[in-house]
């Protein structure tokens, strides 16, 4: 099959061997597949996102100096079942949770993430395999590039989950790239009222308040905290780092009124240097979130979309062909040119 | 009257001026003071607590460069009540949060630490004026030395309530000091089975045991975690950081297990480096702590000495008066020579 590889640090379109299906496991071809902002981070930094993996969550088992197809936020249709396997008719529309379950041990299967992996290729290829289980059956006729967006917008509703958000709380976001657009969009679902949003860039701030954000400012103007004030934010508020870069935690915990809880949901590989008497003297509480719950959160999230009630067209800034993927990965540099660009194989 | 005076970061004995009872104050006559860690560090850091007190909690007014008596640990007895005041009968002892209600607003008073101020003589000194509304009565004919510990293990019982510790939980305490053992002595007053705590000192770890640890370990030797997992603990584990020194954070989130609440009880005033990445992949959780609540956590911590539920004995290894003051500062520096000196002024 053809397939976006990532080689050497670099993103090449080449001929790589067609994935096989063993028992349990579908054949599918790659309908549509988002670029992620840890794509992005694991073309530079993979060998320390391997190395984190390890000290805890779903280890990756990829090794850098070998090809890997990347691909974790996708829509595909059923090719065929592999041996002994039940699988919906071939041509059906799906999604998975990114994850393959390995091994023969059926009650304590090993989870191989999907599009981090070097036997495994994700959704920059034709083809794919997922595990029969795992697979959701896209409905009403969605889109498949919407349908592929399930992944992130999962990421969100499960911060907002995890974050202990009550009636009545409001609610601050501190970045809006995909996943801080994500929680603004799970915040909304849920009907909070009060929705704070900042970003330096006013495209993205644009984008937050199509998703739902009720207040919008730029952080190299005013604080979010004093923006949450102008809005008539009130408290108990509950702030969403969702940036992710050095930092931004130590500005959350400065910036938080008393009692603050702060949900990590930005992924910050590099170490960080926090005032711990800041979270002392004012009783701040950090919860580090990561995923979703397959069939709590995930499932249900393509529902959202499939029925209408999440919107997630603003997102999609751009489509590109497997032989775009490079050219696109440039592109995302840039906050203000685009959001989300979905490949489409 | 006499007092161990604070002026320019030495402990020195001297005569300073009697405070005057206002409205709403009692005059009152310390008879025994704990010697608190933040004591030692405020001696040296004054300043910047100074600093970090004014970016949320309650603000300290102190200004280094005059006299402070410190002493925020205390059991005293009424002299007089201050003009228009209701208090109890002279010679009545009591035991006060450190805290004195100041303002012409009664239903919204400023609040003014007792034993870090330049107007407020803590009880390092003979005399004190403490609010009418705070004060409460010690039961039971209890010894005065016991009772002035009544605001250390009161930290530990709000640390306990706040990390949302279920039964079932097994805990784990990272350092003895006396911050630890307020934490090992509430878990033990809730009924923990699995209480594990770490100090690299021996004398610590004993004290920890008489507190009511259910394994102790020194961690040059073990891991905390290791030292849970061959004490049989179970998931979920909570954790308490109570060394409150830069590094003890980052090595809490490496070693926690999935999911791990971390209680930050230690109070560490240096900036602290974490890896954010470990919180995330294994959605850790840390809850910074401070103080107690004045009617649910403190009043009732001394009912539970007075009444012999929490057995604070071995916790006091060691007695001075006001002279002794500046050599019990230099002896608290050595973990295995002291735990909490107390004055009897």
């Amino acid at each position: 099959m053809r397939a976006a590889v990532l080689r050497a640090g670099q993103i090449v379109v080449d001929e790589v061997a067609d994935p096989v299906p063993g028992p349990g496991q579908v054949l599918v071809r790659t309908l549509a597949c988002g670029i992620c902002g840890s794509d992005l981070h694991f073309r530079k930094h993979g060998e320390r996102m391997v190395e984190a993996s390890r000290a805890g969550g779903v280890p990756l088992r990829a090794d850098m100096s070998r090809d890997i197809v990347l691909g974790h936020e996708f829509c595909a249709e059923v090719v065929e079942a592999g041996p002994d396997t039940y699988a919906p008719e071939p041509g059906t529309h799906v999604v998975s949770v990114p994850v393959v379950l390995m091994g023969t041990d059926l009650m304590n299967p090993d989870l191989v993430p999907i599009g981090f992996d070097n036997e495994l290729p994700g959704a920059y290829g034709e083809l794919m395999v997922l595990s029969a289980p795992l697979l959701v059956p896209v409905p009403n006729g969605l889109d498949p590039a919407h349908a592929a967006l399930t992944e992130p917008m999962a990421v969100g509703l499960h911060a907002v989950n995890k974050s202990g958000m009550a009636p009545g709380d409001a609610a601050l976001v501190l970045g809006c790239g995909p996943v801080g657009l994500s929680v603004i969009a799970a915040l909304k679902g849920r009907g909070t009222e009060v929705i704070v949003a900042t970003d330096p860039s006013p495209t993205r701030r644009a984008l937050a308040t199509a998703m739902g954000a009720t207040a919008v400012a730029d952080p190299s103007e005013v604080t979010a905290i004093e923006a949450w004030r102008e809005a008539g934010g009130r408290e108990p508020v509950v702030i969403y780092e969702a940036v992710g870069i050095p930092g931004m935690l130590a500005t959350a915990m400065r910036e938080a009124p008393r009692g603050t809880r702060i949900t990590v949901v930005g992924v910050c590989m590099e170490p960080d240097t926090i005032e711990p008497i800041m979270g002392i003297n004012k009783e701040l509480s950090l919860q580090f979130v990561l995923g979703y719950d397959p069939f709590m959160e995930f499932a249900p999230t393509l529902t959202e979309i499939a029925e209408g009630r999440l919107d997630i067209t603003p997102l999609v800034t751009g489509e590109v062909d497997l032989d775009g993927v490079a050219d696109a990965f440039d592109a995302l540099a840039d906050p203000d040119q685009h959001c989300k660009i979905l490949i489409r194989p």
